[in-house]
């Protein structure tokens, strides 16, 4: 005998108000693209253009977690409110990482403008860009000035991910191996920012050297990709212990405020707005052959495609023009 | 003054013959999803059934290169014909991965019999696992008997690109660290076989007791996945030595054997079907927006999603309307 639930607008104006309960059961909605959540992003949308998106990214055993938390108390000593969504890579179910993070995090789980948020990486239809840009104009609707985006950066998600925030921080460990090397490449394309953590460890100064020779180096290649500095500056930094994260944070508010003055971070927004349509699309096309009426048509046909039968650009045709009926 | 480019018909017929260099064309095409790529799938399709895909899966620095390499190995030394294609997480621009994984590969590179492409994760539109799907297809109904998709297995794309292979590999080495720990119980989630890589390294009995401790633990969970053992063997491999690599290959045949008895696969051709006619059809409504006379339209809609003057479910209203038009 609960009370009835609460729509997408009445969450959305507890949420405003400052409830953390009706904040974190419309992110929820977010996440499963519930009618909830379309309800409340439609009134939210236009409060939510303030806030500064940051992303963390860069192979795992990083430290991304701790330099987030480190910037995180950073903010919060200089009075600012800050989110946090931490998206993982691992199952919602039986996955370890949620909990680890999050302990590593509690030095703020008490502060009433701190929120920290882990979404899951998997199952995410309509795609992890456009849940994660909903998510933020959540946030950034409720008041939250800056949104860190924490990803593990080694697949396409997670690079989509970065090009849905203003401003992208990749984070490098010292003296990490092989493999990981080789796949800063991609990851440096997308970096703004480039963080040489746990700068406390032997080594940090010559990967940070090593880092912007790389950096010099790709400036020979031209890029069609966003307006941005030349090359994105190396800094070094400890989220243990906090060495360089205050002047970490006032490199990522110069970038924000050169952006905006440049018109810079319009291309991120634009990024946004695209990821977030097209997964409402994809969302709507699926929802249409799955759905009702449809779904029976639409299994037989996948059935047909499984076993060979029928090509998928022929199931495609079939399935596009039910659509278009 | 080069001959006209071939169609698709005519490099599916040609591929199909031996030639490796229209073979190479057509996954270029199906890469960029050219429409060369769909007149050739729609011909090639039907002769796409036979081939045993092969994921194989797991954390970077695992030597999933190294051990793929040493399969390939057995797998020849059978006389079966083999291809691999090795999704990299770097850019096809800068990343420096491509070459160094084909360099440990190069044992095999003179074998006709061997077919080996890197395949770039970025920028695929459709999604990952559909263009991973057609690639296996292309390279089935070329003869290839056993296709192995090698993925780095930390994003949300690489676990769906796992969902379409017949059979999942996850590889681990011994003794990693902390956070590539958290992210194996996602991981794990998704394979039929776990293999204990560099086994000739301290830990490499103690990491397989400990991941059969875990895989016992999970198993009290029901989950509601594909049929498939109660829970995947965890075997010792070294990819550097060949030691175990034998008994790796003749655990996957046993696997796909029965798998093929008892209609097992029959979810992961399911799943590969779904995920090629769903990215498929992602590519028309994306072409339809973008494309002549709606590109003008629809980036005023998404410049004012961008400007917050519009909410992205407005935005999707009108668009869909543009869509049944």
């Amino acid at each position: 005998m609960g009370a009835p639930a609460p729509s997408g607008t009445q969450l959305a104006r507890e949420a405003q108000a400052g409830s953390r309960r009706a904040l974190a059961r419309l992110l929820t909605a977010v996440e499963s693209r519930s009618p909830v959540a379309e309800e409340a992003l439609r009134t939210l949308y236009p409060a939510a253009a303030g806030a500064h998106l940051v992303g963390v990214t860069g192979p795992p055993g990083g430290g991304k977690s701790t330099l987030v938390a480190a910037l995180v108390g950073v903010a919060r000593e200089a009075g600012r409110s800050v989110a946090v969504l931490a998206i993982d890579p691992s199952s919602p179910i039986t996955g370890g990482a949620i909990l680890g993070d999050r302990i590593r995090m509690q030095g703020h789980a008490a502060d009433r403008d701190v929120f920290i948020r882990s979404m899951a990486s998997r199952g995410h239809l309509g795609g992890l860009a456009g849940t994660t840009a909903e998510s933020a104009a959540v946030l950034a609707a409720c008041g939250f000035e800056l949104v860190f985006i924490e990803t593990v950066g080694t697949g396409q998600s997670e690079v989509e991910v970065a090009s849905i925030a203003d401003t992208t921080v990749v984070v490098q460990a010292p003296e990490m191996g092989d493999e990981v090397q080789a796949l800063k490449a991609g990851l440096l394309e997308v970096a703004d920012l480039v963080v040489v953590n746990k700068s406390d460890r032997p080594g940090a100064d010559r990967t940070a050297m090593q880092l912007r020779a790389m950096l010099t180096l790709g400036e020979e290649v031209p890029s069609a990709g966003r307006p941005r500095p030349k090359h994105p500056a190396v800094l070094l930094a400890s989220g243990l212990t906090a060495a360089g994260v205050t002047e970490l944070l006032a490199a990522l508010d110069h970038i924000h405020r050169s952006g905006v003055e440049s018109n810079g971070p319009h291309a991120a927004r634009l990024a946004r707005a695209r990821a977030q349509v097209e997964g409402i699309l994809a969302d709507r096309v699926r929802g249409t052959l799955w759905s009702g009426g449809e779904r029976a048509g639409t299994e037989a046909l996948m059935e047909q495609v499984a076993a060979h039968e029928l090509d998928p650009y022929a199931a495609a045709d079939r399935l596009w023009r039910r659509l278009e009926a």
